[in-house]
């Protein structure tokens, strides 16, 4: 059984979509990041980066990080990734450029526009260049194939689906439109039975709404009073 | 014969670091960023993301993003890279917090530090903060063990060497006192003639170093004029 530590974002979700493709068991074990359940010290144990989502293999083997669980699974399982040398490097290259780029210029996008102070024109301006600049790259590159990686469905797709199906967050309402290609790979995914399955997964356990002082204060640290 | 397209940044660094180690043949291709040359064409079939480094592999495939060059390469070669499962899982967790964290966090702390314009309070803030904190993570991983899976040098070693011999620009002056154990790593790394021979090539090729406002503009490219 692997115990899967997950919230609803964007990460742990893309995690979720793999464990329900796989089809294999595991235990949903919810942490509760604007309660500051990251920081409890059995979890620290299993990511130190106090992040979500982390899973602990049958094994016992804690991996933590959404797009290193999605590969060491995926390697384990031997699916949804190619097998050869030269596949791999394609697979590689995406994966990461989801896991550098994608993932952290969203972030960012969605940390200014939504929960920053201002003054913030300029970091609103860069951030929101740079997190659709890279959707247009993976836009371009669905306008050329079915999946990102041609015609197999790979976990690179499950990487993009990740920030892909909350897209208009980052990047304003007219996401879908500005990114067809980005918007059809999400509704093709989103039509898939192991989607529905996470979507459930979702609506299981009620995590904190507060977002007061003291949750902000959590979630973003250097907002919190530190003796250094 | 690989092609190694490259500059002197932390990124391509760290993967001339595993070309030295593994004692491949490659030839290093230069391309100057503040030039723009990251936007021809030819290059942009190799990186349609236009950063560095890239890779074209012996047999012709392209690898672009630094730590997806380093798995590609230390796979094939199975050097620099543990085999068994849990332990890439191990691997896979601190390479991808090389990756998705000290990375992108160290890049935002120079951008805001170095480069933005005033007002900016709020994001140096933010960015040396959370540049501190994955190194703090790094330094007590490094506390424990020699290397940072333990007993063996791999790459993800290269990754945290990558920014780590350079940490004083994302994380200021203090930095090789306030991480002990990441400094270690660095020298030690630092003693290997792999490291001796990218010292050489960093020196072999004159990049621009004109930062004027068209390099400004190309290099970031919010700031540039554009039609949406």
């Amino acid at each position: 059984m692997i115990d899967f530590y997950y919230n609803t974002g964007p990460n742990p979700m893309k995690v979720a979509l793999l464990l329900e493709e796989l089809g294999v068991a595991y235990r949903p074990v919810p942490v509760d990041m604007l309660r500051g359940e990251q920081f409890d010290a059995g979890f620290a144990r299993i990511n130190p980066n106090n992040k979500l989502p982390a899973i602990v293999d049958e094994d016992g083997t804690a991996v933590f990080d959404s797009n290193a669980i999605l590969l060491h699974l995926a390697d384990k399982h031997r699916r949804f990734v190619p097998v050869g040398v030269a596949e791999r490097g394609t697979m590689l290259s995406w994966l990461m450029f989801v896991a550098s780029g994608v993932g952290p210029y969203s972030g960012q996008a969605v940390h200014f526009q939504h929960f920053a102070p201002e003054p913030k024109d300029y970091a609103v301006t860069r951030y929101l260049f740079e997190a659709r600049r890279h959707f247009e790259i993976l836009d371009r590159r669905l306008a050329d194939s079915q999946w990102m990686l041609g015609d197999d469905y790979s976990i690179v797709d499950m990487a993009v689906w990740g920030w892909g199906r909350v897209m208009a967050r980052p990047l304003g309402d007219d996401a879908p439109a500005r990114f067809p290609n980005v918007a059809r790979l999400v509704a093709t995914i989103d039509a898939r039975p192991a989607a529905a399955r996470v979507a459930t997964l979702r609506d299981t356990h009620a995590f904190s709404q507060q977002f007061d002082q003291a949750a902000q204060q959590t979630l973003f640290r250097h907002l919190a009073p530190r003796a250094d």
